[in-house]
């Protein structure tokens, strides 16, 4: 595969850190250029070696560089791409890691002057932890890698881009972004907004320190990174209301059951989630057994 | 301590299984006698080790017995006393497993002849699995105990108890029914009506095996045996609709911060959810430090 000669990655936090590991790792970048809002968040990843050098603006990354990772928050991306604009070679390949994709194309379409040349990413892997240090390059090992091109995007591009994330380990998937916008908003948007609600409705009360019956496991995305779900569930905001509707009307069913001692209609709901979840983790298995 | 002659275990699942496998290998057991509702069940722990004999009914369990442990469903408590009774000596101790106390307590007045002789007991520890295979007799190992005495319940039954949660691993703490039910309506009965709700609502469309985000984390205790819970969250329904509200009021925030596109509150929420449950989970930390 390629190699890229100059390699910037704009947001050099937890995601970009590890992909920039695990491409430097398989040789695929020659010499990485790091930018981040907050400078020392760049020195630390220089520090650690996923870049070789921080740049003092995003012009400056991205002059002469023929790879371009946008890891920021999707709502910064428009101002990204009109910092990169100046800079930006007409060969370089620019792509993300976004977790919501409609409203990055948007930015894209508005702010580059090569959008044919930009390709959506999002890895399907992540941890609630955050920064340069919580970067690993085994992070994307495995794991699935949504591409989402337009119609515009050039072959080539998008050809590139599925090589990159499979250089770092990925399963690469193509589909269309609003696609993508609708099943996230489903399997990551709505979970964290539950979790949201879950941990600040349990703590509400004292709980003496007892954190029983998965609380824990049920809560643990409710500690990521505030600004970016803001920014998340702000950039995807029509289907993940959509979602919570549904939520909603789950929540419905079961507290018109436990409030009507409906103990039937409870278990048959319980049941149904039960089978429901089985089948969205795996959806090849047969079912059955319970 | 006390060794117990002859010990029945009513219900012979992963709960009653994991604690007898720890008092047999702690010695605190002599000879244990299983009843399970379903006989193959009692067998199959019989052939694990986990009790000596099998008994047909309740009565032949317990006869002669000096401890018995109830492992059941909580809503089955107060036949299960009934069927006790007769053959209960009166210096048995008498415990059990429920996640529920109140409801205990009163099948307990209702049924058993010397109730004060009975110490409830919720081990703070388990699994989504369930049967005598999945017993482990370290499930308990460092993991709190929650002993809700009555007022009527004898001091050398309470410490018997005590002595006997702590030989099988357990810290044990006491505290009022009352309050056992209030507060695992928060840490443990919210989070599963929310992960149900949550398996339920993300089930309903097409989501192509891709489970991201944390989905699998979020509704883990999704997976848990539907009839034992519609009997708990029946068992303790009105502190269970609280918590419900607690959630729907946080929930309803959180959408309007989304519908209303405002990222300033949205961030806030998200901010204090993350603070909640960091403090939840370790009340004794200081936070600080996102």
């Amino acid at each position: 595969m390629k190699r890229y000669q100059r390699a910037a990655l704009i947001g050099t936090g937890m995601i970009g850190g590890s992909l920039f590991s695990a491409l430097k790792e398989a040789g695929a970048i020659a010499h990485a250029v790091g930018f981040d809002a907050r400078r020392e968040v760049a020195e630390r990843a220089r520090s650690l070696g996923i870049v070789d050098e921080v740049a003092a603006s995003i012009a400056e990354a991205a002059r002469a560089a023929d790879l371009i990772v946008l890891a920021v928050p999707v709502r910064a991306t428009e101002s990204i791409c009109e910092a990169l604009a100046p800079a930006l070679s007409p060969e370089a390949l620019v792509t993300d890691v976004g977790s919501t994709k409609r409203e990055v194309l948007l930015a894209v379409f508005r702010a580059l002057p090569f959008p044919e040349r930009f390709v959506g990413a999002h890895p399907i892997a992540g941890t609630e932890r955050s920064g340069p240090e919580a970067a690993d390059r085994a992070l994307f090992s495995g794991r699935r890698c949504l591409l989402t091109p337009a119609a515009t995007t050039r072959p080539e591009a998008l050809a590139d881009c599925i090589a990159l994330w499979e250089k770092a380990g990925a399963r690469v998937e193509q589909m269309d972004a609003a696609h993508h916008d609708r099943l996230l908003a489903r399997v990551s948007h709505l979970p964290h907004v539950a979790a949201f609600a879950l941990a600040a409705a349990v703590g509400r009360a004292e709980t003496a320190g007892i954190s029983a019956g998965g609380f824990a496991d049920t809560t643990r995305i409710a500690a990521s990174d505030p600004a970016m779900w803001r920014d998340v569930l702000l950039a995807n905001r029509d289907e993940v209301l959509l979602a919570l509707e549904a939520l909603d009307e789950e929540l419905g069913a079961l507290r018109r059951a436990i409030a009507g001692r409906d103990g039937a209609k409870l278990e048959s709901l319980i049941a149904r989630a039960k089978e429901s979840r089985r089948r969205v983790i795996d959806p090849d298995s047969e079912g059955g057994g319970r």
